[in-house]
């Protein structure tokens, strides 16, 4: 394999932008496995917490120290080996994202991956973001209204995506420099974004 | 004229990068002007400071503001409305890029153009960035040697960017929301990234 070619692509994204979509647009045009629930299954499998718990959890953290032990499996501390939930459920995820590499090709939608790759030279880190507007029209479209705005909705969920990214790769979440790429799927447009990245695959392969 | 439709990008990049290279290759592929020297000329024309003077602080500010009067133009303080001589380069620099976006499609690099530009909907900022070892590499081959190492002169030359554009725009250098578009240039390499800026703008023209 040359230095470069690039076979596991992980996209990070803003509430709202589009990211999984984009994530999943571009394992479908590869031919590769595009990994999202999956990921959750396995932490959960691992960990004796639900699925749904993980999923609304997973990339709260560390805010779910708070939590302290409550929901630990089997409310048994003990086999979280001391760690809070927040960082039992890091550590496993960590494991979960490595071996799925070890796996071959993929695409990986949040979760940190870009960061717990970083040791592996094959990987293209991307991150979507997009306007306010789009992101607020779209939530609303494929997950319904809620009682808080749309506009609080991002925020708030960045924010915690954010402070969890800060708190356990100490990189600043959406800063370039820890991206391949970085798009802005409002202005390129969902399968705009998805083409640019399926060309640069393709290309550090030399194809 | 649809809205989206991109005419003028801009292109903001560390030093070392090869952001200017991307620029001069894709205004080349799109048949339109690239402004970069033209603008330092300008803003000389403008301020009646010598060009090289410019070029070498115009980014540089607000640390130039220790500078005084020292180097006003004709050592006349009174030109410059009191202001200190990077808030008066500054306006200048804002006029002279307002100016050429009107003049029509065109790329602009540096000088903080995407925030200067940051009410037309007809512009495409880009940042780019790169490895450390790609950057030192390139400004040795480039710029020649230095008493310095090239890391650090890497390190200060983006710093200087990097606090001149807090400074007067008050966003943070390189945080992907500012940008359509950022990519590392050491990773998809400096032809990639003219192609896929180049695809972009055609895109989003409907071509």
């Amino acid at each position: 394999m040359e230095k470069n070619e690039k076979r596991i692509i992980t996209i990070s994204r803003e509430f709202g932008s589009g990211g999984r979509t984009i994530g999943r647009r571009v394992a479908e045009e590869l031919g590769i496995p595009f990994y999202d629930k999956e990921i959750v299954d396995q932490i959960a499998l691992e960990s004796g917490f639900a699925p749904r718990f993980i999923e609304e959890n997973g990339e709260h953290a560390p805010g779910l120290s708070r939590l302290s032990y409550a929901f630990a499996p089997q409310g048994v501390p003990g086999v979280m080996n001391g760690l809070s939930t927040a960082d039992f459920l890091w550590n496993i995820q960590c494991g979960v994202i490595l071996q799925l590499a070890e796996k071959g090709p993929c695409v990986i939608v949040g979760r940190n991956a870009d960061y717990i790759l970083k040791d592996r030279d094959d990987v293209m880190d991307v991150f979507i973001h997009a306007d306010p507007e789009f992101k607020a029209e779209r939530i609303v479209r494929l997950y319904g209204e809620s009682e808080k705005s749309p506009n609080q909705r991002l925020t708030e969920k960045d924010k915690r995506r954010r402070v969890n990214y800060q708190h356990y790769t100490g990189r600043t979440w959406g800063a370039a420099q820890n991206y391949e790429m970085c798009l802005c799927s409002s202005t390129l447009g969902v399968e705009q974004c998805v083409k640019i990245i399926v060309e640069a695959v393709k290309i550090s392969q030399g194809k």
